[in-house]
């Protein structure tokens, strides 16, 4: 967790932000991955909302000119006073809003508000709390809150025990305001022909989700080492029922194994907002 | 959650990725916080990884053409064939990687990988293990893991109940891969004047979290109204016994009325990462 001094050979990425610096940091890894070879070290440096401020980064950056390769620093600071003095710094500077915010200037033909903490590297504050509700829907209804929950859910998510389906109602909730509910399958749901007696009418927002049964064992086995749960005949046995059902049902289906929270939820997500 | 069709005064912003399209709208949300005055409609247009697919796309701006004004598209794609199909949209592009990846190129002497998938939204694979590790951390010990939770805990949230330890706590597991562990702070730990007994040792790790009392009242509210434990008499005594042993600890604050669960967490982070 914290910084060591850099190794000669990593490349430090300095991630300049007047606010959380979210938004930089994924763009400078988002470049960064075209770039195997590289060895990044991140040095995060949110809130930095004044020239003093600025100005202290400009001298971290210095004193690390003298011990490796030249920094690379990211910024989404919007504020031409702070972004000048980030520009005084002996380093690769990418001014990632500055030309963007010009491009738009002229596109509305109206000033942008270049003013410290605008920018908002999520979403905006009724979302927030729309996104906060989500969670709170998403940690209730994992507990189990009877059938009701799913007429209030945007998204309902089946499969069996440790298939991903907590964290991806978290993520959606998280970082999309999306109410997202899971529906565990168990040995009954397999013996049916139908959709799980539950979900009738929810049919729309259902979504499989399953796993590869080698991976299942390995994080059941972390869980329950040696137990009937988590060895492997009974994931395959439960992986391969579930994954009947959904064909049964026609329910489209995500593979947590080789996709990522993100993916899985963006693919949900493009999915409920064309129907 | 569905589109709908815009309205004509609204504007169309295209969010196109060849992978979830996160880096983009953060961007994107980052520039437009700028223009208040701008009614954006964001549509998400995620795995575009093909020239089809960004033909399809180009196909639907010239149908939103038609009836408002100019859209924008901000994009990450970067290999060169579907980015060049993009161009032909008749929109404001907004091409977010391609500069850098020009300027790195020449910055690190090496060609950039141009290859659909290679921008991660996130990070790399082994650190979305110490995501979802932390996140299955963070959701043991919001049950009540025993005080052996602490010691294997980056970070410690102190706060009474509904204070916004558990968003904060799951936004530092999925977001950064940081373990959180939460106190919940109770009558017996008012009375004392010195660290809550389980937590002693680990005073390095601990923040404590705050809130207005109104706000905490209104929350606890929705959950049990009419409550001795939701009434606005209790929340001032808690949030006032609370902040009063913070002080007494020493304890770093953060608000969680006025901030963000990103704010929180990234000022969280700069403040360890800098020790």
């Amino acid at each position: 967790m914290r910084d060591k001094a850099p190794l000669s050979s990593e490349r430090p990425v300095l991630i300049v932000s007047d606010h959380t610096g979210l938004t930089a940091e994924n763009a400078a890894r988002a470049l960064l991955a075209h770039f195997p070879a590289q060895s990044p070290r991140y040095l995060q440096r949110p809130f930095i909302g004044t020239v003093g401020a600025a100005r202290e980064v400009v001298g971290e950056i210095a004193a690390l000119v003298a011990s490796g390769p030249r920094p690379v620093v990211f910024t989404t600071v919007t504020d031409p006073a702070v972004l000048s003095e980030l520009q005084t710094a002996p380093a690769l500077l990418f001014d990632l809003l500055g030309s963007g915010l010009a491009a738009l200037e002229q596109e509305f033909g109206e000033q942008a508000a270049r003013s410290v903490g605008r920018h908002h590297d999520m979403h905006d504050q009724t979302s927030y709390l729309a996104r906060m509700d989500a969670l709170d829907f998403a940690l209730a209804t994992d507990d189990g809150l009877g059938s009701r929950q799913y007429g209030l859910a945007d998204v309902i998510l089946l499969g069996v025990s440790r298939a991903g389906k907590t964290p991806t109602s978290l993520f959606l909730a998280l970082q999309h305001g999306v109410r997202a509910s899971n529906y565990p399958l168990a040995e009954d749901d397999f013996e049916q022909e139908a959709f799980p007696l539950p979900l009738v009418g929810h049919q729309a927002k259902a979504y499989g989700l399953t796993i590869d049964p080698r991976r299942l064992h390995m994080i059941r086995t972390q869980r329950k080492a040696g137990s009937r749960y988590a060895s492997l005949e009974q994931c395959e046995y439960e992986v391969s029922r579930a994954e009947r059902l959904f064909r049964r049902l026609g329910l489209p289906v995500r593979d947590t194994t080789s996709a990522s929270v993100e993916e899985i939820a963006a693919g949900i997500l493009s999915q409920i907002r064309r129907v």
